[in-house]
């Protein structure tokens, strides 16, 4: 697997993915209309950058990828769980994801609501029904443990309250980055720490792993804020400028453009450099790091 | 702990549960706000009876009830989300809950949907987390597993889908059934197998706890409705007779008042009969099945 370019890996692994969380939701016996819910937000696209982020890090181990696809599917579950509820009326309010008509939309907000909440249970279910010989308990108690953490009160759904908290108001560049890295940052980082955790990496490796996708998660959402001065509407599948529009801090706003750009080329010369002390082959790694710096969308 | 009465015990484990989760939320590295949502409605009170149950199972066996409090605590934690959810506007629309103003009547509708997120979350955290010399990693993961299946899409969340669809619908008894079984019965039951799974029961143990919780579960359920008519408003902290006024089919309104009774009287004997099976000291698991067959609210 390590000679394999990132494209290959890329394409092959986002197909994988996709198919395995909605073979997931396939097997439940559940309400249709609720795994319809389900499958509609997982199946609404984007870049499956955490679950290729587990996978890549397997690959950095030269470990079998099979042993991260549960975690894999289960972390882009939280993920898409919490932009069902983002986009909520009572939270963010947007009727367009990606392009396509948000969840409650279509489903209406209860089931929106419902749809959320079971698909960051059937999460920790994926994680803990994990069967792989590369797989012992003490893993999975660890990655339901951190992932728990990361998703949390104490990480993403606490970045949330942060981000709420923040609105309308002019935050110092310490606030803003407090919010990027606990409602972004801790689920991208425990992505790769997951990745990590199945791999049996060294205390050392964790530490520049976790370095790693701090500098990556920062410079994921500076990019994102460049992206909303920047980008088109097509590209990004929201309105360009919406950020300032809500009058929302962002670190063009904080930095100018100009230094946001310094700020991110700085990130990702971090991580980069993080992925070297691992003394790993992080080809992989390194490829999506620099697509983080470049996307379009 | 087995010559304890109920009421003691109940008094006992019923106070340190109620600590325990505070205490849980408190060590929290969260925004104070979301701490205060999360915590708001732990502390609204009930009957705490899906905790007891797990340690009254605990003490069936004698065990050390300290290996099933951070589990205890969790599924409290997790009936608790739920109840936040369930009351928001999109949903049930609840302005009380136990005689006091629902979560997102205090903190808003953003902040009710993200404290039941963190709430969910953080229970397989603790689970996870849970430190004893008796639980094992075998066991925290069966735990893990079992409590997931009961509160997602095949269990509690898949319910209260089917408890939507059927509003304003004359169901059967057996549609009845299902959302009863699968809204709260899966959760009460996973209490129960909680405390055999931390017990070390054998298979034919865990039959008998698994039966005997199915119809404590639709007693439970079956005497909610009875008290929907009975009850009176002070007790069951609830306009008396709403279940009637949403034109919900309940028990009563599909058996006769009196057929209800004869049929939560059948749970009732039926629960005990199981009980008698397992060949362990039940006289708590008794006396609960009795509470719950006379409770007032």
């Amino acid at each position: 697997m390590n000679a394999t370019s990132f494209h290959t890996f890329s394409e092959t692994y986002k197909q994988l993915i996709e198919l395995k969380i909605i073979e997931y939701v396939e097997e439940l016996k559940a309400p249709d209309n609720l795994k319809a819910a389900m499958a509609y937000s997982l199946k609404a696209g984007g870049k499956r950058i955490r679950p290729l982020l587990v996978l890549a890090v397997l690959d950095a181990f030269a470990k079998d990828l099979n042993a991260g696809v549960p975690t894999a599917a289960a972390i882009e579950m939280i993920h898409t769980y919490s932009l069902i509820h983002d986009d909520l009326p009572a939270m963010d309010d947007d009727d367009l994801r990606r392009g396509k008509p948000t969840n409650h939309k279509v489903f209406g907000e209860a089931t929106a609501i419902l749809a959320g909440d079971a698909l960051l249970t059937y999460s920790f279910q994926l994680i803990a029904n994990t069967e792989h010989p590369d797989v012992t308990p003490e893993m999975k108690l660890n990655l339901i443990l951190e992932i728990a953490k990361a998703a949390g009160a104490e990480g993403m759904v606490g970045g949330q309250v942060a981000d709420m908290e923040g609105e309308n108001k002019q935050l110092s560049l310490e606030e803003l980055q407090y919010i990027h890295e606990h409602k972004t940052g801790k689920l991208l980082m425990a992505s790769v720490l997951s990745g990590a955790i199945l791999s049996g990496a060294s205390a050392e490796q964790i530490h520049a792993l976790k370095q790693f996708s701090y500098h990556l998660g920062l410079a994921f959402q500076i990019r994102d804020d460049i992206l909303d001065i920047e980008g088109s509407e097509g590209e990004i599948g929201k309105p360009v400028g919406s950020d300032t529009g809500n009058n929302k801090s962002t670190y063009p706003s904080l930095l100018t453009l100009t230094g946001a750009k310094v700020r991110l080329a700085e990130h990702i010369k971090m991580a980069h450099k993080e992925l070297a002390k691992t003394q790993l082959d992080t080809v992989l790694l390194n490829e999506i790091t620099d697509m983080i710096a470049k996307r379009k969308s």
